[in-house]
């Protein structure tokens, strides 16, 4: 694949280590270019590197003419990225043939360089701390706080006040809202034994962090893998999903299919007779994006390799009632997967 | 325009009163569909208005066979909400004829209602209180923090500790920096009179403000429109911006084209020997979207009508050196501009 465009932020940025929102990355030939408008062309030329960086008030022109100039005869896109409008404009008068690619840059991202490996790690780690600091924060501050404040709190402490961006808005749910697995706050507040699900993420150096945690809410909570609930109800869910949880951790393979691990999660919920809770797929790649390949679900014939880094989270979602969730990230190396 | 498929979070709250990021909404004959996937189903089914909700792991086939069973011939879209990808999808097999229409949810929106204007200016208003608490905080706590840490604060006190969402993230910029219109933090920090930009703005209710000013950091600074810097060139950059900024909103009327807006501001700016530092255009729509309707660019043959609600705000911006901006949303009453 000698010739493509690009129009995603972060395709962009895995090409020349810059991006910003309105920007198109050309290869073309032999040569690469970086086109903006005026608005980032000062950072541009700072940051972007092995690509000659153009400014324009009209991208996609500016990347036509360039591809009109040049002896090309084939270049490739992904039909993801590029709308109906856009891809139109670029493809009027031209006499190139655009070929569609799906998932052109989330393909060449999905076994991760060693030095991706390890922004990733450190990201994890950074999202892990967050966590054992929200736990202490949550039981001396947070009772009687509701969602949104909450959630305010997750993400300064996420962000370190600051320091990082956050892979995503954090959710924190409590009792029935967690039953939503993209739950939105609310302005239900936090009690003693009240159920608490925080799914969050931090970015560092643009990799993601992505990690779910369940808890009964009691006063010296913390966001531990073993957790005890009153209800019997609860306790046989959250007992279920960890199960689930650690087998697919334990026996996933590189050389395995996708669909298979997620097998290895939703069997132990079924036979658990929670089948129909559990309503999402086991996980998804996690890198530039905060979900990228490989996609951890039932239909995925995606196969597991050393370098992809996803998620394992099952869940299992009672409507009305709660939901527990558990996620951790995990990368494959040597032919098993390592929780990050 | 009977039948139309939206893809667009926005667009599609603005029909029904929800939406989430994987959703599409549908309008066809007389019923309207609000498809989703379950993990934002028990959301949807309390908040959308007048239509019926459907759950789908395939948004878009569901959709398909929607239209298909209907006896409808032709269904408008938007082809800068859909790519390429899901829109051969939608299309494929199928006999309806699919109208491609421009910024059909835009179009819809450029003038806003009664009670869209309420939520807006409560939105300016909360802005604006936000921009005086934070000159506060800035002159007790801000002199030797970096951008980052600065920018953290301007986040928290826009959103009120996590009340409100934040229309994008702020920018707070110092000296060189303010020279890139769309700046991201680094790690220079606040001194006694460095020239200090800050353009920010939270939601209220998903409407969207947008507020932008520029000072000299002395010890007892506030962020008014009339401004002291020590520095002559800056003085003088800084007056010629105000200057077009006034000028504009005083000067424009219902029945104007948008390109005259633009005049309106640029022509002081050329005059003052600025033109080439003004790089972008006077202003944009604000409504659900921080950027919608009517864009105020020196192309833009857009009239402008009673309802609207834009922003003004011209800026020179002098590479390596630093950057002027002043930004106020306007609405327009009984055809002129009054500021929110």
């Amino acid at each position: 694949m000698n010739n493509y465009i690009l129009k995603d932020e972060n395709a962009i940025y895995y090409e020349c280590g810059y991006s910003s929102d309105n920007a198109i990355f050309l290869k073309c030939g032999l040569e690469s270019f970086f086109i903006t408008d005026s608005r980032y062309s000062i950072e541009a030329k700072e940051m972007v590197r092995k690509a000659k960086v153009l400014t324009s008030k009209d991208l996609i022109t500016t990347a036509q003419n360039i591809i009109k100039k040049s002896k090309i005869k084939v270049i490739h896109f992904d039909p993801k990225e590029w709308s109906m409008f856009a891809y139109n404009k670029l493809s009027q008068d031209i006499k190139v043939r655009f070929k569609p690619t799906v998932d052109l840059s989330h393909q060449k991202r999905i076994i991760k360089r060693e030095d991706e490996l390890l922004l990733i790690e450190h990201a994890a780690k950074l999202g892990k701390k967050a966590f054992t600091s929200l736990a202490k924060e949550f039981v001396q501050n947070g009772f009687g706080e509701n969602e949104y404040r909450l959630t305010y709190t997750a993400k300064s402490i996420l962000s370190d006040f600051g320091n990082y961006d956050l892979s995503f808005d954090p959710i924190v749910a409590i009792n029935a809202n967690a039953a939503k697995p993209h739950a939105l706050p609310t302005s239900t507040k936090l009690k003693k034994n009240s159920l608490l699900l925080v799914d969050a993420g931090l970015k560092y150096q643009r990799y993601c962090s992505d990690r779910t945690r369940t808890v009964e809410a009691n006063k010296d909570f913390r966001f531990d893998r073993e957790q005890k609930f009153q209800s019997k109800k609860m306790q046989k869910a959250y007992d279920t999903v960890l199960k689930a949880h650690d087998r697919a951790i334990s026996k996933v393979r590189s050389g395995m299919k996708a669909h298979k691990v997620d097998a290895l999660c939703r069997d132990i919920i079924e036979k658990a007779g929670f089948g129909e809770y559990f309503v999402h797929s086991t996980g998804h790649g996690v890198g530039l994006d905060i979900h990228e390949m490989p996609y951890i679900s039932s239909k995925s014939n995606t196969i597991i390799e050393d370098g992809m880094v996803y998620t394992i989270e099952p869940g299992i979602y009672i409507p009305d009632k709660f939901g527990i969730r558990i996620e951790d990230m995990v990368a494959m190396v040597n032919g098993r997967a390592e929780v990050l």
